[in-house]
């Protein structure tokens, strides 16, 4: 495996690549980021992964310093799964004047879900999006339906400013008593993790209900809030939505997708479940 | 010369063009928008024009309606220009949607200069130029240096968000009288025309007060100002500004730009000249 750290050789790279697949990652890989890998492998000759802990994407007050660099343990992983280049840019390579002058702004859903709570997160995260796209020139990119709602604003921003890139979504990895999979479980106590798996559970209710035709969305929300809080969550937000495009879902719907934002201790968990119906 | 309206079209014929330089315009083509295209011929093996009027970057009130199409001639004047490909999508094609969801928001220099007086024009252009290079995907492409500010927004995107396009100036094209090459000069009446080369004397008179040593800007500015609006110019701004970063330009300074725009009935014109000293 090829490890790359300039944008320069990133694109010469690329130039013998053919068909080419790209995985975004922040590192710290887990089982999750390796089925994306999986996924890029059935769609291109070859793989190309990045390893980017992208500053524009965090606000203040949130984990950017504390996230975890485990470079070591990512590279052989990546070198295990048959990866064939790795970008691993600095901060400096992708952002030389410091400040990023020119953003790729979505719309109003950055502001909604997880952006309600996480200014400005979307827009850091279409823009680096932007970006490595435009290094890496791949033919197909891989992301995970865990982020549910910056697949979304992917997928629409790829379309909108006609990208040319097609973008994979990728079923969610789950642990055994199916808890998502996420650096951020790294941050729980032996505790909150045997707590953590609650999420999951309330929104694989939400879903029972909803296949046995309950429309009651706000009904439903509360109750899971309710669940969480009880069991000591702070709730960001249980909602359930239109499963293509985000807005607020009606009553009768057919393609839902309940997400989740919640807090345990000082960790920050998302999850979500698609319902058709 | 081929003529594509599609965007899947326009990929296709993309993928077999080899080394591809680009001239997107708005149509209504003059010497000005020739000399482009032999500039994107000395750059590549192939060369494709597209022809958009983006409502985009027309403010309320502005000529979006009246800005002239004169698809015939254009096609004419291309195809003697040895032009390969043709880009000419409709607004459906580049707007789907009608709205466009996502934008290109460039930093604070898109409210100065012709900004402060055309809100949201630079957000405009940068997203369609944006859109027409994901589309047409060239190595190269061509923009005049008549829109100054235009192409300095133009390098600053490709430069912040690394896309993989080398942008080439190109000298403004001047009519034997000095006025600049300009689709909206055909808005003028008889009269108007012959007063509009006062634009670019004004620019020139001050192009040599600043070669020969002159740095008291504000007076120049004002004076060149003066001078229009007592033939009857109602001038939006005569500015003199660092040629490379179009920040305000402090005394001293080495390369520099005079940039303007006045109107003279109900045309709008600008033009620019640019000082090494």
């Amino acid at each position: 495996m090829e490890i790359i750290r300039s944008v320069a050789a990133m694109r010469a790279w690329r130039r013998q690549a053919g068909k080419l697949a790209f995985v975004p990652t922040m590192g710290n890989l887990h089982e999750g980021h390796l089925a994306l890998v999986e996924a890029a492998h059935q769609h291109a000759d070859k793989v190309v992964v990045s390893i980017f802990v992208n500053r524009l994407q965090f606000g203040q007050g949130e984990d950017f310093d504390a996230y975890p660099r485990t470079f070591e343990s990512d590279c052989a992983k990546l070198e295990a799964a048959g990866v064939d280049a790795l970008f691993f840019p600095t901060e400096q390579e992708l952002y030389p004047r410091v400040k990023q002058d020119f953003n790729v702004e979505p719309p109003h859903i950055q502001d909604e879900l997880c952006g309600a709570f996480r200014p400005g997160h979307f827009r850091g995260v279409a823009t680096v999006v932007s970006k490595l796209f435009n290094i890496v020139q791949p033919d197909v990119a891989c992301f995970g339906k865990k982020d549910f709602q910056q697949l979304h604003v992917i997928k629409a921003m790829v379309d909108d400013l006609n990208i040319p890139v097609e973008v994979i979504p990728v079923d969610t990895g789950r642990a055994a008593d199916g808890l998502a999979l996420s650096s951020r479980n790294g941050y729980l106590t032996a505790e909150e993790r045997a707590e953590a798996p609650r999420l999951y559970r309330n929104l694989s209710a939400m879903r029972a209900a909803l296949l046995a035709g309950d429309s009651d969305y706000a009904t439903l929300e509360a109750n899971a809030s309710a669940d969480l809080q009880q069991a000591g969550w702070v709730v960001d937000y249980v909602e359930v939505r239109q499963a293509d495009t985000l807005e607020v879902a009606h009553a009768g719907e057919k393609r839902l997708v309940v997400l989740a934002a919640a807090r345990l201790g000082r960790t920050r968990l998302i999850d979500n479940v698609e319902v058709s119906r």
